[in-house]
């Protein structure tokens, strides 16, 4: 492709994707597809000769788009949003443009820079506590792909500090314990395997009637582990858990944790966004004493995917555990101790210049919008808790200070599946189900950019009608 | 930003991207910035208002544009080639404007088949062994965001299966030995500390004149492990090391470490992709002898990073080891055994749709051009060889099968370092260095999509003339 090639081809690419979010609306939410059907409708093997772009962006109409879900749809209530806005488009077109690796300060300079400002602007946006600044004496943050790559690192993290740094040699975890409910997210047990640490040394911790982590029992469960001669290391605080959006008592888990020199991970992957609105700051509550914490703008920020931000208050640990220097990746800028490696807050080596979708968001009125869009989704759940408490067929079954109502027929689990089953293959919406204290829930996750009271309205229209 | 305003603005990025391709020769190959000064020329607090467009593409050119090192410039000789395409850069521009989630196939069928698809036509374009493709009875591949994470994901499924899958839940790696050499990516030590294995439990097994394992001290190794009472599980073969680009003998190893059950991961990250070129396929020696296999079409392909194809010929272990089923990632496809559910492939759980940026590459004649240009490459590198042994001050240290030069002066360390700072200085090139056997080496790499014979010759010509 030439120079004039690409000019042409992108800017039909440009009004190609301005047309299928313009038009989203008007197609099915999700497809109604068989495993192996999309591939059978292209070739088996790669083509012998170079194709027309034409070919190409026809297929994107006739193959791709009939094949996706479609999560920008306003009436997507399924799993969480992963809204995106337009300049963050534009901010990952920009970022593939250039093509740099920002693995190392002076693998490009502009891309670290770039993304320390914007960890540190998100601080001052979220409220988040000044221990977490990169100007702060010990902390820092960086963007992650997603919230489990960030779990992992803080595991990571705590591990090495509780260790005093042996583990990277010995890799011996054997007296090491943590601590989450059953309601905390599959990358905590994921990340706690990754790392050698094993599920039997997982305290699944009770949880009260909110869903949330009970404070008594965790101190408990720490006390027991501490007598048997093991050590508590890592607890995760879910701000918002994905289940049901419970959030759990960081200010006295906290206590209790460091008592023990465990480390405290917040989570708050999909919720810590909200506390772009200040009247929504609540739902940081005690990440002053977090040791680590993450949320992600590609959820509810309209930060395309991937953009997760990860914060610690004790970067030495995570270089500790992260830090590796051949020969081949020294400098002196990063041995001088003035600039930062990002590689070394990572799991991977290479990294884009995500920064860019995040700055290009913030700069063109993304956060006005954003907390405009989370006050109207806050709104809109509320107003839809009432109108599920109305009709005698339907329960709340969860807390809903945000944007998430789980709801069940009262008819039983069955009769809950079955709505969530033949909603979803209206097309009309898209639901997911989950289990909360063994009751089957469907999830109405209200998060689209252009999602609105009337889409969340046709959406309970629809599970009333079928009910 | 409206819809009109992105299609503006979003096509006088496109425009700004060919600008900055098109004239990236004039610029300097890297930055002259200091650590903070790109910080310093942005304002330190978020806008209160939000702020043109104009003003962020402004921005672009005065700010981030001089704080680049240029991973595009065709005299970009540093670290390795980050190369990229024109069709790729409209394939993340789609990832992005769709912004969908491929976590599991339900969640969007079309990126999860796309994508199995993808691997299997490179499987055919590479040339590689029947046992990789998704459709043989136990193989099969994804796309990982980096060798990195590749490596990882290998350690991982090697670990699983050499406990039986009591790893999973006892997180105990007392008795396990891997295996590397000295030259082997630093991302094979951080992957080891990360899976809790330890460094202690790396034996960094002996190189020959080549930089490559040799085979009779692995066996030693391996016999002296297991008469110690020890487990041997996972070796890494390197098909192209960062340093040098040395070969490891993969049937040798292979055959001693098949004796023993362990995993054989081969890591050809740089140079998998010279089998595009049939008359190159030997780099894929050994092959149908490994576990798993990586290579990184955002390397030398011209596919913008992040593309790492990863393969396993054991998808059972794999999936053992990264599998976890919560109630809301439950789909009847998945429990079919009809679909592919990505997420149980990879380290994270969210994925984007990375696969549309090889397909748009592959259709638009991308194969063509990536052997055009890897054979301009390995061609120029040979012709480079022979200018530098003709001149009496400079020695090649290693071998240099395709596109990687690392050459010393025979004055010693101190003038080799010095000569590599001063053509650094001068921004008509980036080189990097390594060590090998203890003697300083300058890397001449060369790799760009626009790089041809003139600019490596004008790069020999500047280090000739400083030297």
């Amino acid at each position: 492709m030439t120079p004039d090639e690409f000019r042409t081809h992108g800017k039909a690419l440009i009004d190609w994707v301005a047309d299928y979010l313009e038009s989203i609306e008007e197609r099915p939410v999700s497809p109604d597809v068989r495993p192996g059907e999309v591939r059978a409708m292209l070739p088996e093997h790669p083509p012998a000769e170079a194709e027309p772009f034409e070919a190409v962006l026809a297929d994107l109409d006739r193959v791709i788009v009939p094949g996706l879900t479609h999560w920008q749809h306003p009436s997507f209530f399924a799993f969480f949003p992963g809204n995106s806005s337009y300049a963050s488009i534009l901010g990952e077109l920009v970022s593939a443009g250039l093509g740099v690796q920002g693995m190392s300060w002076v693998t490009s300079p502009a891309c670290t820079e770039v993304e320390t400002l914007m960890m540190d602007w998100m601080v001052e946006l979220l409220g988040l506590p000044e221990r977490f600044r990169s100007t702060s004496p010990t902390g820092g943050g960086v963007i992650h792909g997603s919230a489990s790559e960030a779990t992992l690192a803080s595991i990571l993290a705590a591990r090495w500090r509780i260790s005093g740094g042996t583990v990277n040699r010995t890799g011996d975890t054997t007296h090491l314990v943590a601590y989450a409910t059953s309601q905390a997210h599959s990358s905590i047990e994921k990340g706690l395997r990754i790392a050698g640490i094993g599920t039997d040394q997982l305290r699944v911790v009770p949880h009260d009637e909110r869903f949330a982590m009970r404070a008594d029992a965790f101190a408990e469960l720490v006390a027991a582990d501490v007598a048997a001669g093991l050590t508590p290391f890592w607890v995760c605080c879910n701000h918002g858990t994905t289940s049901s959006m419970a959030f759990d008592p960081t200010p006295e888990i906290a206590a209790t944790a460091h008592q023990h020199g465990m480390w405290v991970h917040v989570d708050a992957a999909m919720s810590g966004i909200a506390a772009l609105a200040p009247e929504l700051r609540w739902v940081n509550q005690g990440l002053e004493l977090a040791d680590s914490y993450c949320t992600n703008p590609h959820k509810w920020m309209g930060v395309v995917f991937d953009c997760d931000l990860f914060y610690t208050a004790d970067r030495a640990a995570l270089l500790g555990a992260l830090s590796i220097l051949p020969e081949y990746l020294r400098s002196q800028a990063a041995e001088s101790g003035q600039a930062i490696d990002y590689r070394d807050w990572q799991i991977p080596l290479g990294r884009r210049f995500r920064a860019l979708k995040l700055w290009f968001t913030i700069r063109t009125g993304g956060v006005d919008d954003a907390v405009a869009m989370i006050r109207r989704h806050v709104a809109a759940t509320q107003e839809l808790a009432g109108l599920v408490r109305a009709d005698d067929r339907f329960e709340v079954v969860a807390p809903h200070p945000l944007n998430l109502l789980c709801l069940a027929l009262r008819d039983g689990d069955r009769a809950t599946d079955a709505l969530i089953e033949r909603a979803n293959a209206t097309g009309r919406a898209l639901f997911t189900r989950t289990v909360l204290d063994g009751r089957t829930a469907l999830r109405f996750s209200i998060g689209g950019r252009t999602t609105d009271e009337r889409h969340v309205r046709a959406g309970w229209d629809l599970l009333s009608s079928l009910a």
